[in-house]
């Protein structure tokens, strides 16, 4: 159903170069289990190896904003791009992450109302106030 | 510029209807700026008042998500959405609540890589793993 | 401002399939007025005439919807795209065919509501119901 | 295959607060039949009653646009979202409101021909005509 | 599972204005195959034949731009629309015309770092350079 | 006008590792001139560095498309996702690499069909073909 095709984990951890990518994902995510995204990137491993590290470091390294948040800010884009793939995994990540279902709910009424206030903004081509350009 | 007449902050007032909606604005933010959007929406009292009602209650009523991550998911959802009306008043929003140049950082770095992965996963058409579905 | 030179008026009508096509419009409009993107397609008369020839016919030959439903229509997908130059001009060509501004407001009512139901649907990912796959 | 859990119908029914509005989609409707989008919003009765007191104010109220003409404009913007769960339920509603088979074909060359417009004014970044900004 | 009936191959043969088109279809190809998208057209003909006419045009008439190289502008444009029909049917075309695994891996690079850099730009709402406007 | 203050040329040299990539920029690109995009990341060196190096090794580094090509793919992503800015800098670039008027025109005559397409699929939901998920 990809347009590439899939790599089994089999075939993916034979790449050296892939291998090394898949073996860091299951360090860091203390899991064996490799998700479809990652063996249809092992396809390319040089591609593999820079998503995972924008990943890696992006969503796991200490920083301002705490995992949960980061895993909720990614659900939000991925929902408003329709990526359902998107959508689906990283709703995954923010439960094992230990989103609650009241959480979840806000997360999902502010997507909603943020969809429907930027479409009346577009809708009515407001211009930005001055106070906010400064 | 507005595909609506942007009403004036003296006309707005002028409606009933519309004075109640802006008054309770002004009480929730403690301020008595009323920024565009609200003066194009005041053209429609009715809708004023529901937008408002919706936006009062998500973005300030007590819940699971704090009001600065309410605000960044936000803004992770106006960038996707590219409005940038959205964009400009409710980054402003959330740097009255706090944002920090680091988490405003870490917000565009997350909102990027989303993006792409985003891309990755449509370009390739990856199927949802089982175990996303269960 | 374009990403592509803007013809004047003058210069478009001396490229004479350019011409033959702005003339049409002007009988099709019974006006003198040419917009800028018909300005911008000058400078590519085959691309002018295949673009205005959809125009003509999707949005003024009879057919079972009325022309200012059409508008709506179009401004609505215009709202979704976030195209700014679209949702204007459809909005005055709306406006100049009686829209009247209760239609308006509840043409922008609905463009919000379905904005908002897309990202909790997709938010979601509810699968689609048999009924509505009969 | 969601990403929150589907209440069945009797679950839904079994919350006091969703059944309550359960029931007016019932009443207002005049079917039995709960489409999944509510059956997932039932495991938050409170956004569950805003946004179908939403959809049964902009849809179903009296007002200056048709309740087919609300219908095919709640298409086009799903369709431009990209909402397939939408775009499949509000499909289905149309033609429920007598949506013919010359209706839906001029629905849906309005939709294509806008989003290409939409697409050439973004890529040739056409400037708003002063005309359209009065 | 489409919206409207997919028509089989026999009956859309058997309407002369689609056939016509089909018959067409199946000379400019050089292939007896038709795929689901023009089945679903042919419930209307005259849209039918127009989509053709523009994809026979624009895609295969000798231009500026080698086949290939149109193929995946046709991705990129369908990945970021999130069109997953139209990111499998042009990827099959594309490998048809050649696309090579290393072409198709740096085509992903380019759609995933572009989306990257577009969240950031409308993010950030970086204001066009004097530069790029002259 | 940005959400973050644009730093000048000189702030942004004045900070060691911007300095780096924007010297960097200035080499591989062989010019003194710095866009905004580059003055708005200075803000955050990391962000910074990790962009260009992306920008730098997808878009310049020897592959198997050529550097016009990759321009062109960048534009139809940035038009498809509505970015204003990356569509004016990526127009820029591609001119700066050769671009044609014809080729433009054909890439615009590109994107605008693939949109009309998308749509169309999307607006009738077309189920995948099993010849393109073999």
């Amino acid at each position: 159903m990809a347009t590439i095709r899939l790599l089994t984990v089999e075939e993916a951890d034979g790449i050296p170069e892939a291998r090394a990518v898949l073996d860091d994902i299951r360090a860091v995510r203390q899991s064996s289990f490799i998700n479809n995204f990652w063996l249809a990137l092992a396809n390319n491993p040089p591609l593999l190896a820079r998503i995972w590290g924008d990943v890696k470091q992006i969503m796991t390294a200490p920083g301002a904003l705490d995992p949960l948040t980061r895993e909720m800010i990614y659900i939000a884009v991925s929902t408003a791009n329709n990526c359902a793939y998107c959508v689906h995994s990283h709703t995954a990540a923010a439960r094992a992450k230990g989103m609650s279902d009241a959480q979840h709910g806000e997360l999902l009424a502010i997507i909603g109302l943020a969809s429907q206030t930027n479409a009346l903004a577009n809708g009515m081509q407001i211009p930005v106030d001055a106070a906010f350009q400064a």
